[in-house]
């Protein structure tokens, strides 16, 4: 691997190497070991099993590292845009912070979730894209506007770990939940399920739309695996058969930046919430959730204290794939090791 | 050891040989190494001893860190009442939080403050017994809303290394402090010093007792090792004969969550500041405190930088204390490891 | 070394040393090691090439992190002034805070920019003195309130890397900026080109000098050296000939903590932006900044874009000057190891 941007990039044979690869780890298999190599880490939000987990997955690897948050007392304000006259908040750009940590770290992983006020912003997911651009060593997203593709992996390989079958029931299902919230994790968790060829249910009420490229490159991912993209509203059909129940709130596109017209919207939405009568129109379904989860709100104690959840299992799960993923991203540096800079040619005539 | 919640729950060879330890590696001995194991550190509140000193004792022990932060830029918001609807500020629930960190390191230290608003929820200790009971692995009190049993084993080893004998006088006193400020400090101090047999005297004035339960398990343990405990708002009969001199401020119990009332009942306080005079009065006392102190308000500069100062040691003593009792934690994990979470069944029938 | 506080201390043969050992680590030497022993990391301040690159040195030299973090969920608010009566904000004093931390690291980096209020204050570079004179182990300054050495150390590496002569034209210029910044990076800027021995212009408008005992030092060195020092507001005799233009935006000391005054005399002073054009008017000179730069405002994009900028280089040069820097004084320490602390005589006889 080179990094990971969106899991929908890669071809199955990586993504079953990976998955492999991350069962093995956690059966205990001992990893490889890149002493002297360096990780950074750039947080621009919250985090608790992203950070636990790479942190963690950096010390079983032997990896030096470098961790940076943004915000107050950590780095400085990041300005995307090209050509920006930075006269604002921010106090550096995005194509000097990127090739200055490239210079540091042998790889970077970041997090800069949607900024949830333009959509066409969003939609270029410009602080993952700026650093993926400048930063010239393999980026691994750590969640960023539009894909949360380690999340994807580890959701893949819990899929595995409870005998999910490739072809079985999986439903995506909307929750209601005080504040909207980005795409990444639906965007992913579809592109996942449609990847591994199952059959995937997208279960919504009006104005919940995905993005339609995401929706498409879905179906062209379904299709090449054998598997279906069904969107509805209908609960009852959604959970009928079902093996998997993945809850997640997001916010409508239609209400992108408006946070009044988005709290009108799903004011009558907040039975949109898990409980124990719709795990029971399953077939003995698993719930899933790619965590924090806000308990009797997006699902209710009795699912997530119950037989059905299998939440834990994945954000375990968070720690062997991307382990599984740095080991194979610094084996393939190691295969092709970095020149010193100064190996770089220092341009012979200036003007 | 099995972690370390209170002092007061660990039998007096457990605090003798951690004591001892941690002279040996005050002195220079080599720890044990626990290469390949993760501890993760949780803190919500400020720190700077706690924070170095465990980041220290992990690097002499050889262990992962997981370093994590609440608040802005940290960890999300946690909630850790059962039940809770949660549809407010905090986005995890600490059912999910403490089995998902459990998951990814070997053993657990946290800090949690009381939250100084509602004393019955502060009495429950809420967010370090949340994690406790949930977290699946060892958990370490780096002070809570209750107890801070590694600054008691380090201020114990403190007193060993300046040779006040286990019988001595020791004075936990109250010091006047712009803010009411919790009890863990207080409560574990007095705790330790009963514990260790001594003469311990409480000088404190009207309105800010520590807990009857505290008391009560004060009583017992001096009981137990041959010491006594008196409490007292008499300061001259406080100090004369005393070998050590602890000061620390708290808030009253009786102003629990109301800034003005305890402004008020503090304010003809403001002379309960330690200075050469009290020190004067004892019999040659060494001066504690747990840090930071505030100077020239709970204490004057004629203490800290006279010859009764043993505060800076006390600190240091933190490192050593601790270095110890992780060395103990992890070793007794080396005896009786975890499987790895495939091995746990997987339930075999769903409802 | 024994730690950093300002360039201008060290003699040439200490700095050519870090410089040579800079090339030799930028070229791919393998760095001695120092496992056992560890580096504290105290930032009062946002940074990411600072606190990236000292991380990563830190682990090329197998070096332990102790690291913490002033302001909110970080290390308790540190008062600095001698005698304080501390019943403000101000938790701890640097007189516990430094000598604390010097029990659990072997040498501690610090991060204290001025204060931008007291003009007097910010000349005595109290927080980072006040670790220096109570910390008991090798301070390292990564940027106080009147000095940037490492910045520095770095510059002149990049100098050499890029085949600046010793004695070419070295033009540090003033630019403009929304905000008035401290002085440090334009003081050890011009204290390093000078004692490089080079051929040095202070290019600034009116009401921008630097403090009088920096420039005093400057001329000093620059004489020992065999260098100069001119003071200008005249851009095209500044330019002409110029082998290295560094950009740099300060405050004016005729408005310090007077943000007002400060905007208003800076108003007219818009155009001093580098640009295309400046660097025409040089002998192909290089672009230095020490970054973070707001673009098209301190410096347009086609500068930094384009053939003059070295930007990147000083800030890789930052990790092989620093790694140099640590490799030295942790090498020095090893020669006279620290005692235990238990070997410091116990005062025998208290008042």
């Amino acid at each position: 691997m080179n990094g990971l941007y969106d899991l929908g990039e890669c071809s199955l044979e990586q993504v079953h190497a990976l998955v492999a690869r991350a069962r093995e780890l956690r059966e205990g298999a001992a990893t490889r070991r890149f002493d002297g190599k360096a990780l950074g880490l750039l947080f621009f939000n919250p985090s608790l099993r992203t950070q636990a987990s790479f942190q963690r997955a950096a010390g079983k690897l032997g990896l030096a590292l470098v961790q940076l948050q943004g915000g107050a007392g950590g780095v400085w304000g990041i300005e995307f845009e090209d050509g920006a006259v930075m006269d604002g908040a921010n106090a550096e750009h995005v194509r000097e912070a990127a090739p200055v940590l490239g210079r540091f770290v042998d790889v970077l992983a970041i997090r800069a979730f949607a900024g949830m006020k333009s959509l066409a912003s969003d939609l270029r997911d410009p602080l993952m894209n700026g650093f993926r651009r400048h930063a010239g060593v393999p980026v691994v997203n750590m969640e960023s506007a539009l894909w949360h593709p380690c999340q994807a992996l580890a959701d893949w390989a819990t899929l595995e770990q409870h005998a999910i079958a490739p072809r079985a029931k999986f439903v995506l299902t909307w929750a209601w939940h005080p504040k909207p919230l980005p795409h990444a994790v639906p965007n992913s968790t579809l592109t996942m399920a449609a990847q591994r060829g199952m059959d995937v249910w997208l279960l919504r009420p009006r104005g919940y739309d995905l993005h339609a490229s995401v929706i498409e490159q879905a179906r062209t991912l379904a299709q090449r695996s054998g598997g279906s993209l069904t969107i509805t509203d209908d609960r009852e059909a959604a959970l009928r058969g079902a093996s998997a129940v993945y809850a997640k709130s997001w916010g409508s596109h239609e209400c992108w930046g408006d946070l009044e017209a988005e709290i009108k919207l799903r004011a009558p939405l907040r039975e949109w919430c898990v409980s124990a009568d719709w795990m029971r129109k399953t077939e003995r379904a698993r719930f899933m959730h790619c965590l924090p989860v806000r308990r009797n709100v997006v699902v209710r104690d009795e699912v997530l204290d119950g037989p059905w959840s299998i939440v834990i299992d994945q954000a375990e799960n968070r720690l062997h794939a991307q382990t599984a993923l740095l080991e194979s991203t610094f084996a393939a540096l190691e295969r092709s090791p970095r020149q010193p800079s100064n190996a770089r040619p220092i341009l012979e005539t200036l003007p």
